[in-house]
């Protein structure tokens, strides 16, 4: 069985999961935002700590996790520093964003982690290594607000994130008309069918919602639903989508 | 603009249209299954005589045509004698066949006739011409309940299907993975894409559920939803079915 199991949360198998996103500038909205997922059902939360204002400061990121942990209580964390360039709203130095996900890992302020492909190899490879070592699984992920590559190259990303260590394979692209949508399903259900690890993938914008839905069918084993807070466009409420996920669950 | 109005109802444009099959063995079913679609939010009615006893007296045909019009009013209604070979209930000879939707047609039973493509060339023709003649759109479909073909060879049935003199273009299939059901979405987006009338789409069974949703992205302008009773694996209530194409409409 390809999956990845965190807190009794089994991704690559099943239904998709429901993964909310968190984007807090402040102590204060992350506490609202934390707040607001109580009584919901949903399977795991990612708190994009580019959007936090204390990103640069491991103590406030130390501080801000554990409130997460305190409110979320069981909930499974996925900690993910998203860069500008992958359409994230911070940067920072390699150094520093292996050092902020060795922190992560090591002191168990997330359950698992997303590491950008287009870091560079060694700084995919370094995070790997960290978060292994603290038994934390690393989703490694690559986006394009822009466009959908071609199928060989979507193909190639995924297979590279496993090459690198990936535990959970991620790609985020641009559908420019309906044939990209089809290739970004085509790659994913290409490589969850031939690889060992799980694939989550998404076709971004009202065009690509059907690959919000489909994931059970075509091979993406985690999609973003909002609470509220949208962190990439096409993104859609948790309720409706868990409604579409039953419906197409194959009992 | 690509599309086929019938009634009010545009078969080719916004959102994919929500079809309801009657699936009346009887008179009284007839009536009761025409009246539980009264005060209920879809675009047309698929009026399946193969289902009903009658289907060999063109004179009950004419009866409960009549029936089915009282009771639903203004809604179009499509005319379909579905052959035990493509997955309907009864058997007539070419003759007859071709008969009983001149009938239809040529007596304003039904607002759009639907045609077997595997009917044979000469009576697909005489059909579409009776039903042209009587400004009556008609629907030329193939069905295979077995198997998903090559996509060229759905590109092909579906070109057929317009070469005919189709004007709506329909094709279903059963898939057998996932990839025959993106092999479905890919035929209909390209001929969708490429040709002078809409298509109509589906590949059946649990597992295509999805292309029965996403046909405003990938070019199925039509979709069978019921209301209480299916004529094919696969097809969903109504209700949730109108809530999911109006998550993916594109405004």
């Amino acid at each position: 069985m390809k999956e990845v199991c965190i807190k009794g949360c089994s991704i690559g198998t099943g239904l998709p999961k429901i993964c909310v996103p968190i984007v807090a500038h402040t102590m204060r909205e992350l506490f609202a935002q934390a707040r607001a997922t109580n009584n919901k059902t949903f399977d795991i939360v990612e708190w994009r700590v580019d959007w936090f204002e204390g990103f640069d400061d491991p103590e406030m990121v130390r501080r801000a996790a554990r409130v997460l942990r305190g409110i979320l209580d069981e909930k499974p964390i996925l900690f993910t520093f998203r860069s500008k360039k992958e359409g994230g709203e911070a940067e920072v130095d390699p150094a520093y964003y292996v050092e902020l996900n060795r922190i992560a890992a090591a002191e168990g302020l997330a359950d698992m982690i997303d590491v950008e492909l287009f870091s560079g190899d060694a700084v995919v490879r370094q995070i790997v290594e960290h978060a292994h070592a603290a038994g934390v699984p690393v989703i490694v992920s690559s986006h394009d607000f822009e466009q959908t590559p071609p199928h060989d190259e979507l193909v190639a990303r995924l297979r590279r994130a496993e090459q690198l260590g990936g535990d959970i394979l991620k790609i985020a692209v641009m559908p420019r008309d309906s044939r990209d949508v089809l290739n970004l399903l085509g790659a994913t259900e290409e490589v969850s069918r031939t690889s060992e690890h799980p694939v989550v993938s998404m076709s971004m914008g009202q065009l690509g919602i059907i690959s919000r839905l489909s994931g059970e069918i075509f091979g993406s084993a985690m999609t973003f639903g909002t609470i509220g807070y949208a962190s990439a466009p096409g993104q859609i409420g948790i309720e409706p989508l868990r409604a579409v996920l039953e419906l197409l669950h194959q009992k």
